[in-house]
């Protein structure tokens, strides 16, 4: 049997990570992004654990859901009582899900320290509790906690616990890595020896303490395993769950099992950043197959490679999980770099060959100075735009004034004094903010959203700053590079200065020239009374 | 053979990281620490590609450096020429080091297309390359590029290109997984393989791309392999190389390898922020062994278990690798370790209960605010002496204001006026600077320096800005971290607002309250009119 089931729990164990808080909004959202991907089975919370849960299971009924299974998580019943009386089991039954995914002891020693019970009143409550929820109907998902621990340190009532589970009827026993500790082979020899012991599909809960939380889920696969538990972007408790947006690639394309169908996987980049969006986590860019810097080239050898042929330095064709080739522009980097850069943006850098090499020299100079463009792509494409004539100047700076000040105990007090020339009209305008950068933001924005009334709706989302010459700190060079979003697109732009206010000036104006170029340009020539008569420089 | 080298690249394939810029000073302090760490190979760069790194190769040469050789990158000869007219091959004997890392085509489809030669010349510039390095006394590392892409295409051609090198006299030979796509089967098949052909040391080189680099790392020293490259936290090209972060304690404390000694092992965790400090990149807290989420508990369940017994939830005991378990009810980490550093200092913390508690509520209250005092020991030590009553408050500010200013094509101007009230007199002083620190910090020395002029002697020597909360970027917190020396001892200090001036202007006071502690304290004993008279607050 060639397909794995795919087993989300972004939603359950997913927000046990530290700094993750969603609403029962973002679960909806996130839940309804995961059915479009495909997966089989989405784990929406403890009902028994808080009512946030219990409303999300009320709500999610209302979603047009096309593949995915809601599953509710709880533990087994509690020592000593019959399962019926159990609340957390019936606040299971109560949610309407078709679905229980329920946990319980396989490790000897956790039985008898951390719930000090019995060995075998252990069996009881997991058989117990399989068998109340299957005679309500529900498919279980049986979560053998500890699994591996305690395979090594008993592994014949290991054993007994899954069977006990398998015997009262559960539809498919997941082995967990619940600390996250236990390496490849280990994972496979278990995986391997469950699956000949059982009849029902085995799964497999992989964390990533080791960073071998992928490592261990393919390996559990390879030794028999048809049900995968992880979660989007690895977020979860500690190190967080095996990442299914590496688990689900190198099963469909590097092994050949199926998952999704190809065109949901080429879905993964999107969803990926979509739920990082919602839950507002920061994804690492080099995350594999779906971060910005997965498929994004640097050194000038590679370059050249892949523009001869991309799978050179490529492992797969990254539109199979939609994602794209990035080409990055830095000293390590040749010509060829910026070329495929250029010509990204239509520009003919063949037969323009003085402008090409101007260009190229100019950017070495600055790169020299400090610049960085691989990270401000915006950046970039205004000088290339600009070295190729391309590039209209829509207001020209005429003076600006920044006051900081504290006195004894007030607060201190940012304020800034911007005066520009827009379509022939000289503004001039004051503003207050936060800190320096925000106020001065703040004041070129009023000047300019007169005539750009879009620049309105983008605001800057993140802002950093790095010394780039450290011998004498105050006095040396920094560099800005600044993000900014109008909620559909971003871009990233840079200055350099010895000064940090004026390395923050530039790529604040590079920042609002950039959003000009596009929509703004057209925007001018219909509604504003100068026509596209922008004027010259920042 | 139980003895695994460590062979550590972020100074070179770190670099190729998308955002990773380092200047020369940050690869020398990397170097050191690395160093220190107990690693056995620190590959500084490529001489042959860039000035920076010649001058790195030059200036590392003063450093004391206890375990580590130091390595220098390059490629095999050109095509077509002799070795001993290759430039890169020259470079990398002009920098002196023992130590040359050299790497060559594997795979078939690479010198066709790539390189664009015959399979003969390739093996021709592989024998040479290594021939003419030993010929010079070198130790030389043959990294055999694509290697397991071109073993599953052509294995016989694959096999002779290492045969080629080792033949040739190198040290040891390196099978590299350059565009990371390989799983860990592929890996220990063509390893195990390579290990019975040559009689010459094995090693790995894996990248993450399949989020597995180390697990191919593992599953290669399972399979023979004795050396190991990475790079810290797993910087590096697209999704980075291995992360020797985890490679290390995966293959010590669980495999029983040994790679450096359990002290050094010990100072993991300080080494991995440490460097991502100075490469200024965002570190994931996730990240599994040294991430500050990696043993932290969050779940009410996990957590009531861990205060009955650590392993329940734990796979290792953190202190390993200096790491520490965290329960996030409490913002605070390592209360014992504030008491280790407050005793440090002599101050009786056992005793005076009352002043303890009082200084860890107000230091959970700071780090709650986004102070760091891991990287600011300075700033910590006179937050301790002032809750000890142990500080003399040599000067207070009464007001400053900061002005910046543009107009037209002039430079910018930088201006602060600064007033402070010392030894009873208040003194009101004007300075410029290249920036608004510089002119702060240039007026602050103006008025206190008649008092205190040592603090002529010091200087500035690193500046670093970091946004903390990054949903809205320029009205968002900055953490300002300042080092400053005097040429013989520095000091770290840290300043947090969302006013970068005022958050500078923390860590720039600090630093000077620092120097005046010590030699200060008892030269104004000697010198000053006012004795140790040293007044109230900054």
């Amino acid at each position: 049997m060639n397909q794995v089931k795919i087993f989300d729990t972004t939603l359950r164990d997913g927000t046990q990570g530290e700094g993750i808080s969603l609403t029962v909004e973002d679960k909806l959202k996130i839940a309804r992004k995961l059915d479009e991907l495909g997966v089989h089975y989405i784990e929406g919370g403890w009902p028994g654990s808080n009512y946030k849960d219990i409303e999300f299971f009320e709500r999610v009924k209302e979603l047009p859901l096309q593949h995915a299974k809601i599953s509710a998580f709880g533990s087994t019943r509690r020592k000593g009582i019959p399962a019926k009386e159990d609340t957390n089991l019936n606040r299971i039954l109560e949610t309407g899900v078709s679905v229980a995914s329920i946990f319980g002891k396989s490790w000897d020693f956790h039985v008898e320290t951390a719930i000090q019970t019995t060995l075998e009143e252990n069996l009881a409550m997991i058989a117990d509790s399989v068998s109340y929820l299957k005679s309500h109907g529900l498919e279980v998902i049986y979560l053998a906690e500890h699994f591996f621990d305690g395979f090594k340190h008993n592994e014949a009532y290991a054993l007994n616990t899954v069977k006990a589970a398998a015997a009262a009827g559960a539809d498919c026993v997941v082995l967990c890595d619940t600390n996250g500790g236990t390496l490849p082979d280990g994972i496979a020899a278990a995986v391997g020896r469950v699956c000949k012991e059982l009849s029902i599909p085995v799964g497999i809960h992989a964390h990533n303490d080791c960073e071998l939380g992928v490592a261990n889920t393919l390996a559990a696969v390879q030794a028999g395993a048809r049900h995968v538990q992880g979660t989007f972007n690895g977020l979860g408790e500690r190190c967080g769950n095996a990442n299914l947006c590496s688990v689900i690639p190198n099963l469909q394309l590097k092994m050949q099992y199926r998952c999704v169908t190809d065109d949901q996987l080429a879905g993964l980049t999107q969803t990926a950043r979509y739920i990082s969006e919602i839950a507002n986590i920061h994804v690492s860019p080099n995350q594999p197959f779906v971060g910005a810097s997965a498929f994004a080239h640097k050194g000038g050898i590679h370059v050249s490679a892949i523009l001869k042929a991309s799978s050179t330095y490529e492992h797969i064709s990254p539109e199979l999980v939609g994602n794209k080739q990035r080409v990055l522009v830095s000293e390590l980097a040749g010509q060829s770099n910026l070329l495929a850069k250029a010509q990204d943006l239509n520009l003919d850098v063949t037969r323009q060959t003085d402008k090409t090499k101007a260009v190229i020299e100019q950017i070495k100079a600055l790169e020299h100075q400090g610049y960085q463009f691989e990270g401000a792509d915006a950046s970039l494409e205004l000088l290339l735009r600009e070295a190729f004539g391309e590039l209209e100047h829509i207001f020209t700076l005429e003076s600006f004034k920044l006051l900081v000040e504290k006195s004894g105990d007030n607060p201190f007090l940012s304020e800034a004094f911007v005066k520009v020339r827009v379509h022939g009209e000289s503004i001039f305008t004051a503003a207050e903010g936060n800190g320096p950068v925000n106020a001065l933001d703040n004041a070129l924005r009023k000047a300019l959203v007169k005539y750009y009334p879009a620049i309105a709706h983008m605001h800057l989302a993140d802002y950093k700053v790095r010394v780039i010459d450290e011998k004498d700190a105050t006095a040396a060079k920094v560099r800005v590079l600044i993000e900014t979003t109008d909620y559909k697109n971003s871009w990233n732009t840079v200055g350099v200065s010895d000064n940090i206010i004026e390395a923050s000036w530039q790529a604040l104006v590079d920042s609002i020239r950039y959003a000009l170029i596009g929509k703004e340009r057209s925007a001018i020539a219909e509604d504003a009374p100068f026509g596209k008569a922008g004027l010259i420089n920042h």
